[in-house]
């Protein structure tokens, strides 16, 4: 079974939104069992989306459409569906109660705009948008499924779960997908293929596998498509154990696993606890290690001490380290670190400092120096690490830098 | 002048990643005049490939591939580009030894892998990779051309901006695109829509307007596409300015203003300082001021205040208000801004306090119930918030909610 995903909107031709949507969708159709061929992305045009329709249909059973459903003129995408299906519109009383209902409760008038939001094509079959004025919409042609779908993402994930699926599952016999994803570190992309090219040639035809490098590490997927799950997920496990006993060391997780993430296992599970100290990070490491569900079994606090001030306040950096070391060097990294420490009561803490950027470099300390610096029960370490030239870039490095500097002190390495 | 974007790697279209490279390449042809006429995704499957490559020459002057580049067997995107455009392969002694190089400085040995990555189709114009192992490839054929970029988005950000638009430039001789959005707040959109009417159906011809609905937000862009760029861009700024008179308090800014922009703006211009003190947003804030270049000129520090300890030594918040209110309590908020504000002797201070979730919702505060508070000269504001039942989406709004109402006391609301 295949499908083809189109995105409506010149936004997305122009750069100005990244395409969340269809990613959702995919995973969405893959979790099915349906294999998406491919994604396409056109403006708000009559005869441009009647083009990769006509095409959609031709490649693919399944075509999940989204966007251009808004209630403003720029909007198309209802319109040209009704006349590529040469269907009249109709005006459906449901949608009509319920977009007035939702504007009643912000205190907003149903005008004439809204009212045209209840006009859907008459052989389509309504999807009801619970949290939004744009129905979807379920079209059928020669056994082929066109669904359109609103672009605002809550909506459209809402829509896509609890009608378009649930239809789809049951219109189509579907077979499965599996993906499993290994994230290795430590091993560059060449280094690694050739370490497990023996490996790679022994895989049975069927697993695809696939290298994703990121900085810092490099998945390998391993796909089946269209198969019996159970026994595809069992020997995606086997090779994925055999794997691990070529590369040991360089496993670090599975699927989307972070190093925070490996990080917030360790502390949980052995039952520690962590303060942070951040400078030029801001408060990136804190909100990362926040954003996991059970953060606050372990996470006390963070400060982050962009001040002289606050450092020597909140963290009891000595002001003469500052004055005689400046505020970006080791000594005061450490302080920081053992500073929150200490303030927290916590047992492990972690600290950056650093030239984030763009003024504020030197010859010596050009912009993107950090100093890092982890402080345990068994003592503090720091490390010097060179983290770029863009602000963004630099805070994103320092703090991937600091949390994997963590784990190292966390497994005692 | 037309172009496609060519996205490749099964990656996309299972949704394991998001693509944003398209979305930079379409920002530089944007910028350039060159008008994106489709975006297309695709898996690394040879007849796929090729398919897209012949469609896309037939449809637009300009294509643009991304992916499919890497050393590993997945990676097909060169030798099939070869084939389309019926060339051999040679070996180029520059990129080896960029690659040798690149490897040396990592410690690593130049293999067989490597040695492939230095083939490139004889026919081909090599653009030169200064930050990766993979070379851009420019293929010309009856007036088209075809770049082809590898997937890591800095090396094709880089290839980008060097190589592949100077070449463009100097290539075709292009007209101009002009976009320019105006960010408007406190009307949904069928109600702008209506208000706006008049003003819209006056536009001239050549103008195109969009609605943009954000949550929160509603996004007007006007677009010209390849026009005399000057004259353009000033009827847009005429028409921004009449629009401005329609509707002058719901303008906040344009293009990708933010609440925290307007915030530091403010601040700035002001001579203000800031300091926060986080308990559900875990840094959120903090990090989304010390993103922007330029924060250290007014935040002093921030607190993220996990613990009730961390609460009481830093902040100074009574024990005795967090067992008689609980942490999440109007009373809390208000003591850890004034807190921050005191112990960072700063002018303004923002906090929040709330149930991020999963856990630790009760009937009387659910998930979702965040309490925010400014201090400031003139006093303390709080107001309690439901930010949602996701535990990212909370975060995200109840900093969003916060830096606004920061905003609302800086500007004596």
């Amino acid at each position: 079974m295949k499908a083809t995903i189109l995105t409506i909107g010149d936004e997305i031709l122009i750069g100005q939104i990244v395409d969340t949507n269809s990613v959702s969708i995919a995973k969405h159709l893959n979790a099915a069992g349906i294999v998406v061929r491919e994604k396409i992305s056109i403006g708000d045009d009559r005869a441009q989306i009647t083009g990769a329709v006509e095409r959609a249909l031709r490649m693919s059973e399944v075509t999940i459409v989204t966007g251009g459903l808004g209630p403003t003129k720029d909007d198309i995408t209802k319109k040209t569906l009704a006349e590529l299906f040469r269907s009249d519109m109709r005006y459906d009383e449901r949608v009509a109660a319920h977009v007035e209902r939702m504007l009643a409760e912000r205190g907003i008038d149903f005008n004439e705009l809204n009212r045209s939001q209840a006009m859907v094509p008459a052989c389509c079959t309504v999807l009801f948008n619970a949290y939004g004025t744009a129905p979807g919409m379920w079209f059928e042609r020669d056994g082929h499924v066109v669904v359109s779908l609103p672009g605002v993402p809550f909506e459209m994930e809402h829509l896509m779960q609890d009608e378009v699926m649930p239809r789809l599952k049951a219109r189509f016999a579907l077979r499965q997908i599996v993906h499993r994803t290994m994230i290795t570190a430590g091993l560059p992309e060449s280094m690694l293929a050739e370490r497990i090219a023996a490996w790679e040639s022994a895989l049975p035809p069927y697993l695809k596998l696939a290298y994703l490098p990121n900085p810092g590490a490099v998945r390998l997927r391993l796909s089946a498509y269209e198969v019996e799950g159970d026994a595809a997920a069992r020997e995606i496990e086997r090779q994925f154990e055999a794997l691990r006993r070529i590369i040991p060391r360089n496993v670090i997780g599975y699927e989307t696993a972070t190093m925070q993430e490996l990080v917030h296992g360790i502390l949980t599970r052995r039952g520690l606890t962590l303060a942070t100290a951040e400078s030029c990070t801001g408060g990136t490491i804190a909100s990362r290690f926040t954003a996991m569900p059970g953060a606050s079994a372990y996470f006390l606090c963070g400060v982050v001490s962009y001040s002289n001030e606050a450092k020597t306040k909140l963290l009891g950096v000595d002001p003469d380290a500052i004055a005689r070391h400046g505020a970006v060097s080791e000594e005061v990294a450490r302080q920081m670190a053992e500073g929150a420490r200490r303030t927290a009561s916590a047992d492990y803490a972690v600290a950056t400092t650093g030239i984030a950027g763009p003024a504020g470099g030197s010859a010596e300390k050009p912009v993107g120096t950090v100093w890092i610096a982890v402080a345990s029960p068994s003592g503090t370490v720091a490390v010097r690490r060179q983290c770029g030239s863009d602000r963004g870039q630099i805070i994103d490095r320092a703090s991937a830098f600091a949390i994997a500097l963590l784990r190292d002190c966390l497994n005692g390495n």
